[in-house]
């Protein structure tokens, strides 16, 4: 339904996706105007809103209501813009611009911009602790566990810290565990969450998981070709910027075109992940299609 | 037990402490060095443990072993850890020692020490999670809810924002809702955790909430005075640092003796509130009276 609608999907998943972000951005009249202000302009800064779909996808693979995985919806794209704001900081990848937008910290300020990505995450683990329905306590806890895993020393956090500690002679192998904490735990995560919340069988929460890591390593070979062949117009930055900058990319150990092979290669692999396993691939398999054969 | 015991009780609780902090400090092989390394170095960097002190305090005042509430003492310690090496950022408070010793990101640099954080605040939510037992579905998303209100934008992140955006013409309103959520919010949660984890009856809960919250700000105060009184070899640091650093304090705004009195009126008065409720008061007030009549 929310990633093979007819018309126009990705407007229809966009629009659905912007008001449960609204619904959950925190309004209390205690919290501090400015605070909110950060959280919602980078919130609002005009995301793909991936995280959002693969919950959705991930929900309808298992045979979950959509509409039983908001919350989790909402959680995975505050810590999707906790993590950006957080790495955008000058400390950090110090990145004045996002999607042609100021990043948090130039328009608040790196000490607000700190602190909304802190309360982002923060609130990413309440929305889910008081509004996921979960059907027994040992399924919020391995919810919320995943979740703990896929951003924490392990994950997203452990890959960037490799990132910001990696020499310029790096292996293929070392790209891998970069990308896989970065971005494979937490898209492996949103995929699997439906499951995990609703008690699928553990064979079934594995076999997504495993499809998420290789989709999301073929994702980010596909980043790192885009920023070689985009232009400025499709990409928001100069073409070879990542590069450049002394990032490790994939594109500094092979060209552009093993890098595509590479992807696709790994995008097959991935699917067979899905294939032994009671559920219905189509939800998943569209997203990921769509993931690793972009253009921007 | 734990508070009351004969002898050298603060170091039994604290040799007790380190052991749960080291049992709880995530050591996977996948976890970059350098990551842990900062982790671990901000946790043992000779805090006073008052929060994890708190947790084994409210366990019980309401009946709980407070070997059952060992995950929730780390991580409100791992919690704890985190706000301060972020306050402490150079964005932030841009403190170069923290009890004697050079702070997360002089030792680590700035990146590494937001990273550090972000992945303490995550391990909090992951401990928690994965192993603290609670009674019932309802009682660990209401804990996990508490400590995310306890934490986020109405917490201890939105008290941070409060106090980076005040100006100096402060009233003693402001100043409470700055300590209220920087402080209070917390320590609040660490009383309160066992009875919510264990679904102790609402009012139990309530009254201990409101007791932390009245002792949080007794104890902020008590930290302003100290600040003033205190000599360079009890407090670490010049007298007199905070409000010559034009911080918001109780000290600009009434003499020593008089934030003396009003913290003594605040922790009486917090003391009526575990009066009609119950459970066994002692060894909450054993702690609160620490917090309140230290001198340093």
């Amino acid at each position: 339904m929310l990633m093979v609608s007819e018309g126009n999907p990705s407007m229809v998943e966009g629009d659905r996706i912007q008001e449960v972000l609204r619904e959950y951005l925190p309004n209390h009249r205690d919290i501090p105007e400015k605070l909110v202000e950060a959280m919602s302009y980078s919130l609002f800064a005009g995301g793909k809103r991936l995280r959002p779909s693969l919950v959705f996808a991930g929900a309808q693979a298992v045979g979950v209501d959509p509409d039983k995985v908001r919350p989790l919806a909402a959680a995975v794209e505050f810590v999707h813009t906790y993590s950006l704001i957080h790495d955008d900081l000058p400390a950090l990848d110090n990145d004045d611009f996002r999607r042609g937008k100021p990043t948090c910290h130039r328009v608040f300020g790196e000490d607000i911009a700190i602190m909304a990505g802190d309360a982002l995450l923060t609130e990413a683990f309440s929305i889910i602790s008081r509004d996921q329905e979960c059907t027994d306590l040992s399924a919020h806890r391995n919810l919320l566990d995943a979740m703990g895993q896929a951003l924490g020393a392990r994950g997203m956090v452990g890959g960037q810290v490799r990132d910001l500690m990696a020499s310029q002679e790096f292996s293929q192998e070392d790209l891998e565990a970069v990308h896989s904490g970065k971005t494979g735990a937490l898209i492996a995560f949103c995929m699997s969450a439906a499951a995990i919340a609703f008690a699928k069988p553990q064979a079934v929460i594995t076999a997504i998981k495993e499809f998420g890591l290789e989709v999301g390593l073929a994702f980010q070979i596909i980043d790192d070709v885009i920023d070689e062949t985009g232009t400025l117009e499709e990409i928001g930055k100069n073409p070879g910027s990542d590069r450049s900058g002394n990032k490790l990319t994939y594109t500094v150990l092979m060209s552009t075109t093993e890098a595509t092979e590479l992807a696709e290669r790994t995008f097959v692999s991935a699917s067979h992940q899905l294939a032994s396993v009671a559920l219905d691939p189509e939800p998943l398999m569209a997203v990921a299609h769509l993931m690793v054969h972009r253009r921007a």
